[in-house]
């Protein structure tokens, strides 16, 4: 019934590249079948103002889409003069989800960037760049713990994340959309679940109509299915 | 135990003020407590180039702040050059939501635009904003009804739309957080649902802990209860 | 004559309404017949860069127009990324007078903000809105007057003002143009005078045709006449 | 008394140069004193959009200063991204000034550009760019005169204009300031009128105490004075 | 002598990876040792309107580097709200280029926009750019060659470009600079010749001490090398 | 056989006038025939913050045209809110050989900024703004060695500089192409020497069809021959 293929819960392939670009102290390359995401975790010193002195880091991230990632070409957002909605939406989501993976305070004064950049798009890039990101923050977050003058204060790391889509579509639910799927889906949730398999955050949206508590359980537990095989994924990729 | 000493499943009290300034087709003074919106709903003939020639309207959003809504002074946005990212998740979120009230087909090609600007915040400006919004595209609507020329194709209004916010405050589950609550709150969700009963929306964020089934189904429970309240304030007002 | 049925030297009623928010240190709704405006003083310590270390205060202000609040709706200054030029303009204007009120070395190194928010518009917002900012301008400082640290060296306070507009309307002078009178008329002047009776500022513009000295005179002593009566309105409204 | 030991009617030396450079319909340095300014008139057939198919011309103007035509260097607009609230002020006042001389039904749909570009500033920049861009405006009139294609309904040139300041230097009205008076004068007025010495504009700004009605009416004489002075100089760089 | 033990006239390993992306009509992976560009060729039907009616077609070009491409992070230009002076050096360079290898007239009324994203950056990633966006330009054309409705007008490619960085290091002319050579060179010159061997273009900036005609016609003779090197990688790529 | 008459190796008539304006340190206007540019130098106490405590000096630069400088207008800059990318490749291109003529170690800790502002152009802007800034470069270091403050060390003048345009017009090797010429010419290369005969920079661009070897070095001594002639003009007008 699925486009792909698939079963409806069954994940795409997922791979997660570690070490994909030189520069970067975290750097990851995430694929979620045809979507495919560079995902880089910078770290320095120093915090924004709003937390200068406090003791306390931050962690913040930002997004973007090659021009023709897509199946038609997006104007390149640095030529517009400024980010769009849906950029501005899900970088404040990638954000927001990491910082609540960490513990701030035993950060330090230091800042990490995450940057996604998405190099190919068929559906759920998001998703895709908050798995890869965590895993890219982690590798950061190692290699200032080999910093003598890194000023961790123990072990920031709270949880690991992972991030998957689910959705009703063609009136099933599924989990994992690809484009296909995510164009005329009934339904599109977003959840972010921590390796203890809590909720960081549950975002659903009716496309079509409007959704019932039942569908709306039936997708959480499918979400959870799935974000427990791409943690696996993740563990793996941080111990090869 | 909530500082305005309410019930944990206790509304504020919501005041919904119709034609509240006079150019507009729409215009409603929506109150949540101390959160107050003013709403209008512009109708303009035609639509944005991607429906031209489709025969279906279109519905949407912006939201604003004024600079002293708040406890201390915001930077004017039109003065910084741009709108924060809050601001631009918002304003989607807001005609997202609305969109999904209507047939938008049965508007023909009129646009409705909607402006929420908050005079003076004290949390849940968003969701007194959509209820607001919602009421003033219905009065937006009625006049296009009697407008011999508006091209309705039958009635646009699929659903009424209320929004509420729920959390975990304190560790316990409460309804409609005002601005000291949400500011302390280890979860923070927000809910929007039809008059009859099914999801348009649900955003739930862990702030602290990252949050359990059982509590994302408590926090739904009351977003139920509050937007059956909150509907049946909105139908009053219209009827008046 | 005039379309409201006004006498030439009639103002519109006028109301001043103090606290009308609660957030700011002087926040006053002011009504010049169906024009009304938002005005709020917010105080902060310091003052721009150019005055540190000078022991003197300043004032600046900004203005805004909800995008409804006109008869067809304008483009959201916010959200097309710059402020118009007559929006720069006006809060020029509305600074520059309030600036010349008060002895600002009295004011101590404090910035004195602020902004009105035109919410429904229907001539002379720049006049109401001056009107409106001097009862704020008033109750901030009276805020500061009883802060221990406000650091006021004296009453910064020199002068009430009040600001109106004059014009040619069908050639007569008239006083307090309304948005009908506005657009049609031959001259537009706006005239912003002190308790003491002198002249802040005055901006005559042939809107139709040149217009004489004697046509300037008469339309002076229209607006001293309305500002004599609109600051008894001010005065009565600090007292209350 | 005057820093230039002008009397305080005395213009300073004004001098008017047309086909002062070689690719404008009209192109003029004006020079007020060491004020110099290029004025230069673009004629471009088509309105903006507002005007099409009214059969009315249209008359806009931009303003700049070259960043060391001042004592210090100021940032160049086009590169911090926008242009100042000073830049804007007097430019919109140089478009509406120039539109009040004209019948803009007989200019047909063609559209003027003024372009006032001070390459030295020694005070009255506006007055200077003004009575430059008249003269401007009028050589590009005469272009059009002579295209047959140029679609003129007659003469749309109703009025010549001039501007000039005037203040209160010292306590005494005094004509024409230049930047040593500007800058400490307690009062600043600029002054437009036409050849038949009707005004178009006057503007007058209390930068020290208020004035009084007494003073403003010698300041409009003053005014007057240099007007009729200047508005000769234009007529006979006109004819010459 | 060379970081890298590369001898005076060696090229870095040069890979040349097509369809490495599956959206575009061109995509091609380019690397220049650690320097890693993806170029991407996207075909619209029309052309900008300077050229709309003409028959002639377009090639235009944009460039960016992934914020941590780099050794430190560069802010991403589209969260600046403006793309750098190198940037928009560089893409003017690369579109320039890229036009002076077409035949425009034959390319019909079609646009082909580059895209080169600099994911790793190591030194020459201009040239490595121009080498790479040539072949996902024939790629793109060979797509339009099959498409009936393409309208092109035979053949559009005059000439294969390729791009090399020559330049004084050490005293030493030498080939192909990376990073490290680049940022102490005393002279740095981009070459960009066509398969003919014909000059397009031509950059040589003195960095250090000014360079004189011997050292230039030796830089030139280490490019004209490079160059023909390069061009046989293409032809290969382009041909498996 | 060039549209001006002059010979194939033939300078346009070249004007070097000091102390154009009068508040700048160094101010020159240039002209290369028709093309008339304002060059200005600013000495600013100080340096960018990458130079702060580096002992080291700065020299940067920012060109403009007037709208109307060429034949059609063109936007202003600042009212669009950017500079285009030609603007932006030319005022790089200007600091870039500037700096590279002074000793940037024996200018301290100042800044000296380059206004070159085109009023009237006829081909060639980038190349008379080169010479004319390097003029009044020279004549704001000498305000700073006249300076008891401003912390020279030693003379930082290393070489005078000039540019000037070269190019294939009909087939032949021509020096300084005016508008004409350089609107149809088939390479269009601009290069600066020092005084001593080196290359500070070269580029050269095929605007028609690539370009050999050998057409390279005739152009090379054709601006070999030019600089000469007017590095002797600029010392003339040093000494004036």
């Amino acid at each position: 019934m699925r486009p792909s293929g698939r079963q409806p819960d069954q994940l795409r392939e997922i791979r997660i590249t570690r070490n994909f670009t030189k520069h970067a102290e975290g750097s990851v390359l995430v694929e979620f079948g045809d979507t495919k995401v560079i995902c880089t975790a910078t770290v320095d010193r120093g915090v924004p103002r709003f937390l200068r002195g406090s003791g306390s880091g931050w962690v913040t991230a930002e997004y973007g889409m090659l021009p023709r990632s897509t199946n038609t070409r997006n104007d390149r957002e640095a030529a517009r003069g400024k980010q769009g909605g849906r950029t501005i939406e899900i970088q404040r989501l990638i954000g927001r989800s990491l910082r609540a993976a960490l513990d701030l305070n035993k950060l330090g004064e230091n800042t990490i960037t995450i940057d996604c950049d998405v190099i190919q798009a068929d559906g759920g890039t998001r998703t895709a760049s908050i798995t890869g990101a965590c895993v890219a923050l982690i590798d950061a977050i190692n290699v200032l713990k080999k910093d003598k003058h890194g000023a961790l204060k123990g072990n920031p790391v709270k949880y690991m994340l992972a991030a998957i889509s689910v959705g009703i579509y063609k009136g099933e639910p599924v989990l994992d959309l690809d484009y296909a799927e995510d164009s005329s889906a009934e339904t599109d949730m977003n959840v972010i679940m921590t390796d203890k398999g809590g909720f960081i955050e549950v975002q659903g949206t009716a496309e079509g109509a409007p959704y019932t508590q039942d569908e709306l359980n039936k997708m959480l537990a499918l979400a959870d299915k799935g974000i427990k095989e791409i943690i696996a994924l993740q563990k793996a990729a941080l111990e090869s």
